[in-house]
């Protein structure tokens, strides 16, 4: 790879070979598509514009959907422009104009939201929740490993990274409690995932195979996925959770495309019994990214997503088996990243045992005023690492 | 109330006390909002343009959004203005040259649905299903009489009456089968009942009270809610049902506004225990509409609506105690309606009994090419009855 003129980019976590979208503000002005490079982020607008490109609208868009909706080929052709844009030293005169400091910016939740639906693929967190909640019974539900556990979440209310979670108010009933009673949360929770987001829609009546994964994906954020474990305890049979997760969901500024994670595709863990057909062709496979829970600055967690039980193609070819269609802007989260250490869980339920085993000097679960920041790192293309967007959020207390 | 001029209307299901609102169109022209009155459409546009009301650009959008985001006391002026409109004899000339006969124009999808919630507020048909699937407990789970059980559905998979359901596929697994199964759903269902679509958005973290409830809804829809049985009893433990019910939704074409339904409330049947302060206040009112389930052509269950535990009012209330935010286009529904009697039940796996009791010579579950009608009726302003939108669809075999 030819090094970038960006000052400041050449080695960092967000050089060449990373360049996620985002969608960016200056001042009054109404936000639009960027680009991440280093600590800059590219106006890609008017340099589309003058370069003539047929799809220079989409940047002037407030949401990357326009964008995502063009579909693989487009992402991928935009990408190798890019890449040319900012490592060709005789561009620099057409492009250095449009670079912003990220500390000029503000920056907006990246994708208007279709529908958002979150699994649960991570072998060692369904473990842990079933050995808290069920200490007498087999932790995996008889389905677990024949199919990627998932239910709809609410779309409308995930939000970007940096904006304040309000503490939930809600109804809950502990076992030794004779009756509910309803107050804000006392067990809320964070749940450290990876995201996937849907470029290009699919035919209701059909299904999207394992093998067609990259022509529908078109990129990765993070996401935190905050619970309210009392409400959700109680509200959750038989239908599943609700308001014990529909406050709030949190999601990274920038989408990382699919495009910079080529290196970071990892084989699975080991798949028993072997799934059936529809979840199998095309070899399901992982991805070697790294994720760090931080609890008010101090890494309290090391969540290894190459741990996860069930792969990102497999959850799409499943959410679209029954023929479900895709949208553009759909969200999927992989569920909670938990590795197989103590100090690899991506839960506080998880760190903390259920809440019987302080964590952190202390901690069980969240307190108002918290800030929670899940950071992801993954192997670039160029032989370094590249950073996916970090999440992060404060807990606001209950109105 | 003044007589209709418009021939036919008057002493119908569509007469002028109903007046609900939908989407057309004519030849390859863009859909735009109309009004039905009788057998004909209403072409809204042309003739708020002519009286140049303000808000004249809403109802040449392709969706009822626009017009339902104007709120409580737009949609209630409007409402008096085209009652005069249509029972004004001096009105006549201008508005004449602007209804459609039905038979004339293509109804479509008459929202687009920003987050679907499903709830489960039918005391018999919970009761029914509890049964049915866990015959040696009991019938209903600790917190069902608490609060309105719910969770989210696809809102991308929300279709208009008359659109084909794709027989879906997918994984299942008797309780006798030693193995998960792939295959096409054999135990595909209807579930009958009603929907509510919101209007007026609401802030994260706010609450949404049950005496707010006609703020934020705009007006009525009917819904079904198809289920495949199979696939939804292996999929649906820990976190309730996902591809069992993802792959298609059915709506009506029309939304009956709130206001038409101003003679239908009734008193709940009852409540014991006596709800939480926040789903109590304001007195919660259930809704007097009966509906019919017809299976090709026969009329095989007539469900009353009257019979729900938990008032719409509460199920709103719930939905955002949280502080989870609406949004226009936002669309709730009640859940299966099932009275008491075997006749009333909304969903062949009642009306079967979970298959073991054929019902209407020998039915069980849905068959390739069986259309499925929804009709619901209720007491109109004016003495008579009023029909809410109806919705049907055919099953097409699975691909």
């Amino acid at each position: 790879m030819t090094d970038t003129w960006v000052e400041g980019a050449a080695g960092s976590l967000f050089d060449v070979d990373n360049l996620p979208w985002g969608v960016f503000s200056r001042g009054g002005e109404d936000p639009r598509v960027g680009v991440r490079i280093g600590d800059l982020v590219l106006d890609v607008a008017p340099v589309a514009a003058a370069e003539m490109l047929d799809v220079h609208h989409v940047f002037e868009e407030r949401s990357l959907n326009p964008l995502m909706a063009e579909g693989r080929q487009v992402r991928a052709s935009l990408r190798t422009w890019l890449t040319g844009l900012l490592t060709d030293e005789t561009e620099r005169d057409l492009v250095e104009p449009h670079l912003v400091p990220l500390a000029d910016v503000t920056l907006h939740l990246p994708v208007e939201v279709a529908d958002y639906v979150d699994f649960y693929a991570s072998l060692d967190h369904a473990s842990n929740v079933g050995r808290i909640f069920r200490p007498d019974a087999e932790a995996l539900l008889p389905n677990w490993r024949h199919l990627p556990v998932g239910y709809h979440g609410r779309a409308g209310t995930v939000v970007a990274s940096g904006t304040g979670v309000v503490r939930p108010q809600g109804q809950r009933k502990a076992p030794s409690d004779q009756q509910p009673t309803y107050g804000p949360s006392t067990r809320l929770d964070i749940e450290a995932e990876l995201g996937f987001v849907v470029g290009s829609p699919s035919v209701q009546g059909d299904r999207v195979s394992v093998a067609s994964f990259a022509d529908h994906v078109f990129g990765l954020v993070g996401l935190n996925d905050w619970s309210a474990r009392d409400i959700q305890a109680w509200e959750y049979v038989p239908l599943g959770p609700f308001l014990g997760k529909s406050f709030a969901t949190s999601v990274s500024h920038w989408v990382t495309p699919l495009e910079a994670l080529d290196a970071a595709w990892v084989d699975l863990p080991g798949q028993d019994p072997t799934p059936l057909p529809y979840l199998a062709e095309g070899g399901p496979r992982g991805l070697d990214i790294d994720i760090e829970v931080e609890l008010n600055g101090t890494v309290v967690s090391r969540p290894p997503y190459r741990s996860m039980y069930w792969s990102p193609a497999q959850m799409l070819a499943h959410l679209t088996v029954n023929g479900a269609s895709l949208r553009t802007g759909d969200l999927f989260a992989s569920g909670t990243v938990s590795g197989p250490e103590r100090d690899q869980r991506g839960s506080f339920l998880e760190l903390s045992w259920g809440g019987s085993e302080p964590f952190d000097g202390g901690r069980t679960f969240l307190e108002d005023g918290d800030t929670v920041t899940l950071r992801y790192t993954a192997p670039g293309t160029a032989g370094g690492r590249i950073a996916l967007g970090e999440v992060t959020g404060t807990v606001v207390p209950a109105r």
